[in-house]
């Protein structure tokens, strides 16, 4: 919680203080102090965009009179805030709390993190009877007048004095129905009177004060709304959500901001554009714009803007002035803006910019085009990217070529389908995702508050709003697919009920929404993967000339390993025989196998599962020639090929309770029901596995290296390039490990004499016993590799059996926070890192060149791959999609490896 | 295999030659070359014992002539062999197959570890027709000559031609019966002149030749006789067992020594002695003879011996030439001697000494009172008793209150009271003991073939032998009790039958031996356990002043905590309170806060568990005070505190088929059933449990907390000195164990301010995750000790599942040598220690006075304990039996540490 600085005693004038900072002062790389948006205000304004005066208050005011909010503002403050309006006031000529010609001000809030619309912010501040009537003249425009107070009004209402928005909307709408307007813009400037004593008399009766005139007194309350805001529920959430830390933003600046005017006229507006299309990556003015609106308009998704090339003709030379104003914004920060604009009579003032966020494809387009441009070099363009993000490029698609008509069509909001029953409500969005069911977020339009259904749901469908509504910025942000503003979709929250022509959809009925095309559709449709983008191709070729890791794929058939080329793994590096071993017509052999009661009959059994895993291994070779494929031996105990205990009991009582009693047939459930008594584990996670079992049933794993060797001196005869590696895994001793490499030599030779070809292999050892750990610069006498089996080693690090942590404690381990991650998803650094960084060492002591990767779960984790960049390993093995995320992780960790910090 | 040392190309002339040393000139303390016997023969030859002629064929030439005996003798050897025939033939003025005055020889095997019965012996090799009538002439003792040449005959066709013992045997009862002969000594001349006769019979119809006339060709055959017995069965058999490996002992030497003759009439004799009674410790001659017998006659049990006593009067010159013997044997060798004499014409000869193989409480006392004679030092007496011994110490002795009458008595000759089935034969008691049954091996005498029945029974009954027969020495060494020579008990072998007045035993009848007062009782008889003797404590004494570790007890209970107490345990080092928790009584309660649906239920149930554990503790800090306590809070998963899934079904099921059902408690047995398949778990060892208990219920631990802290608090106040010490079980976070020692210090401002006493603790924390040997600094910032749990810790860092490896692999694991030891058992010091190692050096790091200590299994044994002393432990705890051993083993660890060293 600890402050960062204690506190001057006594703050000083405009200029030197600490509290606040005038836009033309401020430190722009000042973040922490400033905030996001203050400091970025600071730096447009001093390299020179036409940024309405204003200053920063900074994030230490907030910290302080967040440690003690009974004794009100800082001491020094509110003097030196008043020197700071006193500031704005000789900039714009305008008074505060003047009749004549009066200064209004917008109240931003702004940390160091963006935390978009978790937080508060008041416009219009300023306005009173007074002022209102000065502002009426200032403009000659009584009705804009009147539509900024009641706009302020409301939102003071709401932000700094608690009062629901409901109690507002309600008037508003009782007088857009007296006065058949259809929409806000419709209400004439009596109207807007009405609405404004309407809405202060809602204030005195909610708050039981009138509503405040003093325009400091406004806006010493808004001041202390944004300060509390912060640790209002909507930002702890976020906050915790996106393991926001103390350490990465700890309270929020406020930002004071001469108004400018969107709302004057048809020569007035407001807007919000990416400096490039956030969705695809174009490089193109992207964004929206509205006439005569003020931006709350545009970013509540309340009217439905204009496409910002529209501009080009209803404002050609506005539009020019925005095109420079993007060239500008690329041209200093380097990176696609996402700003907001307004146009006050003609004038184009720029109220914020910040790093757009773009979904993963546009993210990839605009680093590599960027990087052609020469706007940044290629190591930024691979930094740009979160290797995390790539995922949504492969997230599934819609099939092409499904039939199914669209029963609506909506705005593609963020790219990607998403199937799942329909909820119409954040929080049962929550309740159906603890449950693990996929559904659907369906509303008219989201805010700030459902952000628990964002995180919960496959996917966001909303009736109203465009591409920069909340729901589409949250979505894309999240890399979730979203479709907005469906107008055929008639959504009522409260009844549950969703009308799409004459369908009516309740809660529970499937949805597909395709949010790369816009479309929804009933029911769920088939998708399919999609292909990667030349730009995609581009990067990740940068990412493999970068890397030192190289990034192998798990994979198990010869369909994997075709995947895994696509997604351009450098190989296998966990091959799984025992997947092979479960096919429908085979598990009868491996049945058979396990019941034989010699060898004899195991032998029998191994001879007849020997073509087929020979024929395995030379698909899967061929696919891969001329990459190095990993095979591990056996690994699963043997019970896990026969049914269980309970399925066996209930057989054979079925079968006993037939008419015909099938003796025979129960006699043989009842041999397999002993075998698996027999075998029956207290602990199978530790038990008779792995090499263990080759100890005991060498001829087993005979059976499959003679099926790898054999196979790859076929794949020799014909001329295909392979490089068998065999793996043991679960050693723990060297003499394990020194049984299993004299079944090899013995098997290698009796090959090479029997097909007259030499074959290469190597021979390595999982390592995810830490008895392994342990004893590495033995094994490395024998082994040519290693691979750490991070998914065991890390059950075995943490004695946790990964189903039942996952089922029993470990939610609530995350929660309060004894552990911050998974240790099955995020590799324990600390704990079985450091272990791990050992082994790497030990192991090399012996042999030099000892290679060395991962092929647990955590090898496809961005995190994972920069520490196993950082303790030396070869490679990472992980599942085909997220080759390409490691792919780029890899190269991201080359890239930073010198800022890479372990904790002690 | 390989040989130490390539051999010279020529051996030179005796006295320089490599194969063969005369014991005038070989190397006493070069046992690895010249056998043990062969080199303390040299010893006692050169220290000025009157030892007859002879010289020693080193263990090369053994390994030489087995690397490939086709090829005969290595080079030279035989060549050599006569030069020092000829040197004996100087030296006691006799001839080698000479007629006059003829030099005959024994050939004895020797290897460099004892391994008494295992190989060959060749007595009067060098008889034949011709130096037969020259023995006789030369000793005027026809009858003798004929009695030497019927024994060398015999002994040379078993052991060197392979005549099985049996055709000599049925020749020699014939004889006797037709002379009415009830001994061999009752034979005549003429009948042994038979009985030679037959037997060379013997060797002519069995091996196809006569028999070998030469005594240069006896000697060679015999020498390689002795030669090949060391990879005999028997021999190969031993060294498994006792784990001798080739660098403890390679090869046998071969001892060629002139023969003195114990059979040459009343003047004449053979005994074995200790220079102390090996079963008690007592400093006197301990020993039996037979007058006019060569030793055999005493080793083989054939004739009842005498007490050496008896010598005293029989022979007193001769006593007295004993004693100085004996006195000159202790004061050499620094250690109790086990010596074979022969006396020839009253002259006394020392053919062999070795170091007595005693019983615990004889080594012991021997121990204490050669120290107090100043003939070894403190240290000496520490190192002389291997701590493993001081456990046939705590062996059950026979309850003396039982009223049972003996069925027989026998010699007490290996004490300790053992019960079991009786088995008549080596082989079946082998079979039994692999099932796990207990059984008494009972023979008419014992062989060296019987040995695998020794390690398989719990005891030993012969009816013939005495003290020094091959069962009571064997048995000694084994720590078996053993009763020998009970002659009340007729035993038939072959019928399987034994015969003690009116009763017939069978086999599986039980059986009660004392063999500390040579009884023996029909059935089960009650066994109490001993107390400690004077030099016991002595000795433990001093071992606790020399020893650097604690050693601590494993105790749940004040009565484990008195008997812990008694056997010298410095405090409780570790106390499980689950076990508090399954008594009868409060078993219910227990199950009633498992079945909780609330906290408030749970904490109803813990209220009522409170007062029961603060009185277990209280009690348990009383009968320790002022010794430490440490009390490891609750560790198993919660689900062993219920009946089984399957236990529950069927009662169930129980319940239904009853005529009056109730269906009352079928709900309730049907709550417990879903409670446990709630709580089921795949690997329960990885599961739920210790301090993961404690995050999820903290009420539990808080409560067990409380009852530890109270206690202690009414101890405090009622002026008992008492030192808890509070452990956390499975932890691998440091924030898991911040969150205990939370609780624990509330809890203790609590206590105090309610009892307004100082109350003193600790806090520390099984280390028993690897996770948290990993974290060790950040532990040891919160722990002031940590405890390794050797138990759980073996289990992670091999991933073995004790039970499923000690049924499924372990024992092939052992048996085929890719583990060594059961790691269960022993500590395993390259892999686990290496952690444990780097664990303790990380912990310092961060406090330096950090105290850490072991709890597991390991803690008792002596390897393990030389381990921990090694690597700077602070203390051991172990069940109480083991105190003893550990304190002895930790005094031993501290005197021999710099010679630890740890493979890499």
């Amino acid at each position: 919680m600890g402050h960062r600085r204690q506190p001057e005693p006594k703050p000083t004038l405009a200029g030197s203080d600490r509290y606040v900072y005038s836009f033309r002062q401020g430190d722009g790389k000042n973040k922490a102090l400033l905030g996001g948006k203050g400091a970025n205000l600071c730096e447009m304004t001093q390299i020179g965009l036409n940024v309405p005066p204003g200053f920063v208050i900074t994030t230490e005011a907030c910290l302080h009179y967040l440690a003690d909010q009974d004794k009100g503002l800082p001491r020094g403050l509110m003097p030196a805030v008043k020197e700071h309006i006193r500031d704005l006031e000789r900039l714009t000529g305008k008074g505060f709390g003047a009749k004549d010609n009066p200064l209004l001000v917008s109240v931003r809030s702004g940390g160091a993190m963006s935390m978009p619309g978790m937080m508060d912010t008041v416009l219009n501040l300023g306005l009173n009877k007074n002022t209102l009537s000065g502002l009426a003249e200032q403009t000659g425009n009584h009705r804009f007048a009147l539509d900024s107070y009641r706009r302020f009004i409301q939102l003071f209402g709401k932000v700094a004095l608690g009062v629901p928005d409901e109690y507002f909307d309600a008037h508003l709408e009782n007088v857009k129905k007296r006065a058949g307007a259809q929409a806000d813009l419709d209400l004439g400037a009596s109207d807007l009177e009405e609405v404004c004593n309407l809405f202060l008399g809602v204030v005195t009766e909610h708050t039981g004060q009138p509503f405040p005139d003093d325009p400091y007194e406004q806006l010493e309350v808004a001041i202390k709304a944004v300060f509390g805001s912060w640790m209002g529920k909507r930002a702890v959430d976020y906050r915790r959500e996106f393991n926001i830390t103390e350490d990465m933003a700890n309270g929020t600046a406020v930002n004071v901001v001469a108004m400018v005017y969107g709302n004057m006229g048809d020569d007035s507006g407001t807007g919000v554009a990416f400096t490039r299309n956030p969705g695809t990556g174009e490089n193109e003015l992207f964004g929206e714009y509205l006439v005569n609106a003020q931006g709350e308009d545009v970013v509540a998704g309340i009217r439905t803007p204009k496409p910002v090339q529209n501009m080009a003709q209803e404002m050609p030379e506005l539009y020019q002035q925005l095109e420079a104003l993007r060239s500008k914004l690329e041209g200093h920060y380097s990176e696609v803006q996402d700003f907001e604009f307004t146009i006050e009579k003609g004038i184009l003032y720029c109220l914020q910019t910040r790093n757009g966020k773009m979904n993963a494809a546009a993210k990839v387009r605009t680093s590599v085009e960027m990087e052609r441009e020469g706007l940044i070099s290629r190591e930024q363009a691979l930094l740009r990217v979160e290797p995390q993000l790539l995922e949504q490029m492969l997230y599934p698609q819609v099939d092409p070529s499904h039939k199914a008509e669209p029963a609506a069509q909506g705005i593609a909001a963020s790219p990607g389908a998403a199937c799942g029953k329909i909820v119409f409500d954040a929080d049962r969005a929550e309740a159906a995702g603890r449950l693990g069911e996929k559904v659907i977020l369906v509303r008219e339009e989201t805010k700030p508050e459902d952000i628990h259904g964002f995180f919960a749901a496959q996917g966001i469908l909303t009736s109203r709003g465009g591409k920069t509504s909340h729901a589409a910025v949250v979505a894309r942000g999240m890399g979730k697919p979203c479709v907005a503003g469906a107008e055929g979709i008639n959504v009522d929250g409260r009844a549950s009920r969703a009308y799409v022509g004459s369908h009516v959809l309740g809660e529970g009925d499937i949805l597909t929404i395709d949010g790369t095309t816009g479309r929804v559709y009933l029911g769920e449709l088939p998708t399919v993967e999609p292909d990667f983008s030349n730009e995609l191709e581009t990067l990740l070729n940068w990412a493999d000339d970068t890397a030192a890791l190289k990034v192998m794929a798990n994979a198990d058939t010869p369909e994997d390993a075709e995947r895994a080329v696509r997604y351009g793994a450098m190989g296998i590096g966990l091959c799984r025989t025992e997947r092979m071993f479960n096919a429908a017509e085979r598990l009868p052999i491996v049945v058979e196998m396990i019941l034989a009661d010699t060898p004899e009959e195991r032998q029998s059994a191994l001879d007849r599962l020997l073509p087929i895993q020979r024929a395995d291994f030379k698909a899967l070779f061929s696919v891969m020639s001329p990459r190095p494929v990993t095979v591990r031996l056996l690994d699963p105990p043997m019970h896990e090929f026969l049914p269980t205990e309970q399925e066996l009991m209930d057989e054979i009582s079925r079968l006993r309770d037939k008419s015909a009693v099938d003796e025979k047939l129960i006699t043989e459930k009842e041999i397999i029901l002993k075998k698996v008594r027999g075998l029956h584990e207290i602990n199978p996670m530790l038990g008779h596995r792995g090499v263990r079992l080759a100890i005991t049933y060498p001829e087993i794993y005979r059976m499959q290296i003679q099926a790898i060797l054999e196979a790859a001196a076929e794949c020799v005869e014909e001329g295909t390039d392979v490089h068998p590696e065999v793996m043991v895994p679960q050693v723990c001793t060297v003499r394990e490990l020194e049984f299993v490499s004299k079944l090899v030599r013995e098997v290698h030779q009796e090959t090479e004499r029997a097909h007259n070809v030499k074959v290469p292999f190597h021979f390595g050892t999982m390592v995810e016993v830490v008895r392994a750990c342990l004893r590495a610069e033995s094994l490395s006498n024998i082994a040519e590799f290693f691979s750490f089996g991070t998914n065991d080693l890390s059950q075995a690090t943490f004695s946790f059996s990964r189903e039942d942590a996952e089922n029993k404690f470990l939610p609530l381990y995350n929660k309060i926070g004894v552990l911050m991650d998974n240790p099955f998803e995020v590799l324990d650094v600390q704990g079985m890192g450091r272990l791990m960084r050992m082994t790497v060492e030990w192991g090399r002591k012996t042999r030099p060149d000892l290679v060395v990767g991962i092929c647990g779960e955590h090898g496809g984790h961005p995190d994972s791959i920069r520490f196993c960049h950082h303790i030396g390993l070869d490679y990472v093995s992980c599942s085909a999609p997220r080759v390409p995320v490691a792919r780029l992780a890899a190269a991201r960790a080359a890239l930073l490896q010198d800022d890479y910090k372990l904790e002690p």
